[in-house]
């Protein structure tokens, strides 16, 4: 792992210096590669399917590690996309003239090594390559153990694409051992490594962080609230807490506790415990919530923090603004929270005062994502407060440095 | 420090809501107290100073342990400035309107709780707490323990000036202990601290990033370049050679090795030999640069990592623009690193290509500081990447959120 790392550090100021054009060229050429070698990409995931089926894998586990015609498809579609964002490498910010004469602003450059650490989805390994080149950045990226096949020739691809445009075959290196030890290696070596992500499970992700010498942006929960105010449409509040749960259930920006302000209880709960019922969403109501849906279940005090990540809610009936932005304080993960209101004082509260990466006034928490944000492809969302927070896109995976224009000026 | 964590986790919630006027009025009272305790201050002071001759603390640590009525004016000073700077929290930038309808943007909130590990100097104390507090975060102080009397007696008019402002008294606590494990267990507890500052010798930042489970903001080696080009002006060259390295000689923006293109070897290294030997400054050379300057001892491989923070200076004649970069990503800690030249398109490399948190054209690295920059004062200068690079001010003690404003947008 050293001689990776250090190959990826050499490779990386490479990538940095290269103008947009070249790493363009290069991500286009991994597109046709792939583009090309669909045959082989097919039969490099059948074999992964065949042993991952030997080692009875779960039913989601095979499904996440498959490649399907389509699947390849988006992965092109996404390269594209990539090629098409703006290059965040080499603006310069704020440049003010200071009292000695110097001008003083901000250039924005990659991190350096980007390594991702990820679990069986094929479609990381294009995705994570393409966002780390883009952004003038090597990347080592190690896949988990089931998808190494699949890995291997997609790395391969990858390997074209850089050949093609001239860039070292180090800016991108896919870890194709099956060794367990390289993830411990990998994240802790910070004079090769500049940060790593992780994208997979809550555990994967806090073994992470346990263990990391080198900074880790990360996502862990995402408990995720909307909250009808006093004060909201009865229409929109409606809307957006049908669409905050069902619309999909797996997603960390879902929903997963739904607080209603007492003025608005008798008017929204039975409406929604109807619209959830007929949805499938089993409910779990504090006492004054159940009054007014009778079929839910108590909830616990545990049921205010788990991200069920599943057709279950919770539902809490609170005295007002107050309450709700002590409830969420209190039991978010610091992911997304959304306030229902018309009322513009109320609004400004909960923005300034729910201390989470993203909150929202009158929309569903399922717009949390880098794409209904206009950033682009998303490497990750943050649960972080340092460096990145919230969705992390091309600007994420880049850093800031000061620049000084003089003409000869010292310190007196 | 369990109960010292959870009571700033919550204090930090109303210094977070509070407005800039009541932050700014307690920093104001803090300056009051202070002014109005010298006596109890230098009394205190007088006992951490008897106590610390007792353990034969060496020179250098009792002089920066000292506190005198020229410093506790500095301190005022400090805190006046810390008023009179514009507040960061707040502030909402890059609003823009999505194709879903949704405008996003990013506001500017404080990180929550900041922990601050320092060594002896006592006016730390002010000046960590007051750049906290303006930015909106709660502080937990650790100081060196030779500094114990000292920081109570800070500590008391930290409390009074919060009082004063109805601010909570866990705002800012000092760590009061003498007990060594509390750095320990500040580093560890991500549930409640959000950042660690850590203020001190390379040793000490070292044990903290390696232990912490918490993110660090540091700063570990200055080894910062002077790089006089072919196109340089030798006005401009001379004066900021020699005023980047014999301004102050302990200072991590200090040049620690100068390199010198080829080209300008003969013109510049016998004219700055006489310069550093008047002002008392060893030399160690490169054979080529020994040559030039014949009092220069040779250099090893060892003096091109060095930071001396003394009167030694490394010189190298190096080949041109390119392997004066090469040295300097290879040998530098990236803090900061200049060039001298009349040349834009080495300028313009030079900035692009050095991977340093300040690069410089034209300009003495002594002037790599926050309030050169325009930052005000500073926390300290990060060496990192991520999140903060280079001098840190009250917007690096900051993180911005998303904010979503939306008429009842679902995801579709």
């Amino acid at each position: 792992m050293v001689e990776l790392g250090s190959a990826a550090r050499a490779a990386s100021r490479t990538v940095a210096a290269a103008p947009t054009a070249v790493r363009n060229r290069a991500l286009l050429a991994v597109h046709d590669a792939l583009d090309g070698a669909r045959a082989g990409l097919m039969e490099a995931n059948r074999q992964d399917l065949e042993q991952g089926r030997a080692k009875s894998l779960d039913a989601p586990l095979l499904d996440r590690l498959e490649l399907t015609p389509a699947r390849i498809d988006a992965m092109l579609e996404g390269l594209r996309q990539v090629v098409a964002l703006p290059d965040p490498v080499g603006s310069i910010s704020d440049m003010r003239s200071m009292p000695s004469g110097i001008q003083v602003g901000r250039m924005r450059v990659p991190l350096g090594v980007i390594g991702i650490i990820y679990e069986s989805r094929p479609n990381v390994t294009v995705e994570a390559a393409s966002l780390c080149l883009k952004s003038g950045n090597a990347a080592i990226l190690r896949g988990g153990s089931e998808s190494l096949a699949s890995n291997c020739a997609i790395a391969e691809c990858l390997q074209h694409g850089l050949q093609a445009a001239g860039l070292p075959e180090a800016a991108v290196q896919v870890v194709s051992t099956a060794d367990r030890d390289a993830v411990g290696h990998l994240i802790a070596m910070p004079e090769y490594v500049d940060v790593i992500v992780p994208r997979g499970g809550k555990g994967l992700i806090e073994r992470i962080s346990k263990d990391a010498r080198v900074p880790v942006i990360k996502h862990l929960d995402g408990v995720c609230h909307v909250y009808i105010d006093d004060f909201a449409d009865d229409e929109i509040a409606f809307t957006v807490a049908v669409n905050a749960k069902t619309q999909r259930y797996g997603t960390c920006n879902t929903m997963e506790t739904l607080l209603v302000a007492e003025g608005k209880a008798a008017a929204m709960l039975p409406r929604l415990a109807q619209a959830y019922a007929e949805a499938g969403v089993e409910l779990r109501g504090c006492p004054r919530a159940r009054e007014l849906m009778p079929a839910a279940k108590a909830a616990s005090e545990q049921d205010w923090r788990e991200e069920y990540l599943a057709p279950i809610l919770a539902v809490r009936v609170v005295a007002g603004l107050e309450q709700a932005i002590d409830h969420i304080n209190t039991y978010s993960s610091q992911h997304t929270d959304s306030i229902i209101t018309q009322e513009h004082g109320h609004a400004m509260r909960f923005l300034r005062e729910v201390d989470s990466s993203s909150v929202m006034v009158n929309a569903s928490t399922r717009l949390a994502d880098g794409f209904e944000y206009g950033l682009g492809a998303e490497i990750g969302i943050s649960t972080d407060k340092i460096h990145a927070r919230g969705p992390v896109g091309l600007e994420g995976l880049t850093t800031q440095k000061f620049v000084v224009l003089g003409e000869g000026q010292i310190r007196t």
